[in-house]
């Protein structure tokens, strides 16, 4: 990202595809290294296979995020971090240590039938792309995964589609490796290459407030923003500490116990 | 387009954000020009609003497309062209015509509930974002559209958000134009800017090939790589012609007595 950035200084765009890489932790965090240098931040990576394509029961793509941050002026910038599938396998693993069931539209099982297991994907199930099923536009979600996949591996020459390296151990390592290592791709466009910062922060400001007062849904609290509620969470938790499920605890006092050391103070989710 | 490629030859990529635009057609038609140069293609578009942003009754965002056009070697480019929303406006057009109820997820009613009712847009009504509700994603549909009107208007100083003027007639024009028309973001990346174009279209080729042979669930006849069923189509239409709606056809009826003129064949849906 930050050769990026200088790239941008000097050209007025940088864009960086990344080979030979592993997890690269939060999109969102790299694109808004942007911010700063009244640049707009883009970041994406490949992952590891666990999504099927509209139509297929094979996992082909990862759950390739996209992450784009844009400054605006009085207010806090625009920050959208997302999965291309229905929802980040972060947080079907939250729903496997707690015991729970999916929504709709997050999980196949391994005919292509729709499930609510969160443990589906251990029983040769899959991630669905954004949209969950061809009605809800999941046809949509599987091409922005598929684009990621060529910004971040194809231009770069990491492994793609299903011969991208797991992260989970139960997955098995793919028998092909066309490229290297997992690929991510960055970017950052200097806004005064387009128009003058000022003026792009005074109509950011004005979008933005134009969306918070939209009118809601009669039961809905308010319409956010894209980096809203991760902002709002990251006040309470510098505040309040970071809740932790129990069975992660569990594992945090077995790896003590193993490794010795010692365990700070936690709070119980 | 055009200049985008041009700073791309000398630059190794060309970006260009558009004001005082208006309806630029098909979005992938702009992205494809890139293929040629061995270059990637995107092209978006921001678009009047119809669409109410996750919570929300109010119509903040267009349909607001994406495309993304890659070149490949022996096999045909991998050609993206997706509205951020569940259907694009044209689908729900077609419904309307054809008096045919919309599938789940695609528009909601005035008071932002449910609907299937393919002419709820003018009974205050509107599009959902890609996911159609937020089980299915429609905060990152929403997020998308919003990634697009920021790239296309607030980059180049058109119309955003609510303030983007209409296409249908049935849509009042918004009271604030806080910037010029319509706005586009056009992009063009060499791909030998990253790395020998040759070896890219070859894992081009693998990677269409890979997914054009993943295993479909069952009763599926194949899993598609963006860009098959518009090339199908097209070569379909070029030998067959195009069919049209007996109420597309007599609305031209309606002009030719109005305006004289000849109506040449058409061929009925």
């Amino acid at each position: 990202m930050k050769i990026a950035i200088e790239k941008a200084k000097n050209a007025g765009t940088g864009w960086v595809s990344v080979k030979n890489s592993n997890h690269f932790g939060i999109a969102g965090f790299h694109a808004m290294m942007a911010l700063e240098h009244d640049m707009i931040g883009i970041a994406m990576t490949n992952a590891s296979p666990l999504v099927a394509p509209t139509f297929s029961i094979d996992k082909m793509l990862g759950t390739n995020p996209i992450a784009v941050a844009a400054p605006a002026g009085k207010q806090p910038p625009f920050v959208a971090d997302l999965a291309t599938t229905t929802a980040a396998n972060g947080k079907l693993e939250i729903l496997q240590r707690k015991n729970m069931e999916t929504p709709e539209g997050w999980v196949q099982d391994v005919g292509g039938n729709t499930s609510n297991d969160a443990n589906i994907l251990k029983k040769g199930g899959a991630l669905l792309p954004l949209g969950g099923d061809r009605e809800h536009g999941s046809h949509k979600g599987y091409a922005l995964g598929a684009i990621v996949d060529i910004f971040s591996a194809l231009l770069s020459g990491a492994n793609y589609a299903p011969w991208v390296p797991p992260f989970p151990a139960y997955v098995p390592m793919p028998t092909q490796q066309p490229g290297k290592g997992i690929g991510h791709f960055l970017g950052a466009m200097r806004i005064d290459a387009f128009r003058p910062a000022d003026d792009f922060k005074k109509d950011m400001d004005h979008w933005i407030e134009g969306f918070r007062n939209a009118k809601t849904i009669q039961g809905e609290e308010k319409v956010l923003v894209p980096g809203d509620p991760e902002r709002e969470m990251e006040l309470i938790r510098k505040k309040e500490g970071i809740p932790l499920l129990e069975v992660v605890v569990n594992d945090l006092k077995a790896l003590q116990q193993k490794l010795g050391g010692k365990l700070l103070s936690f709070k119980l989710d």
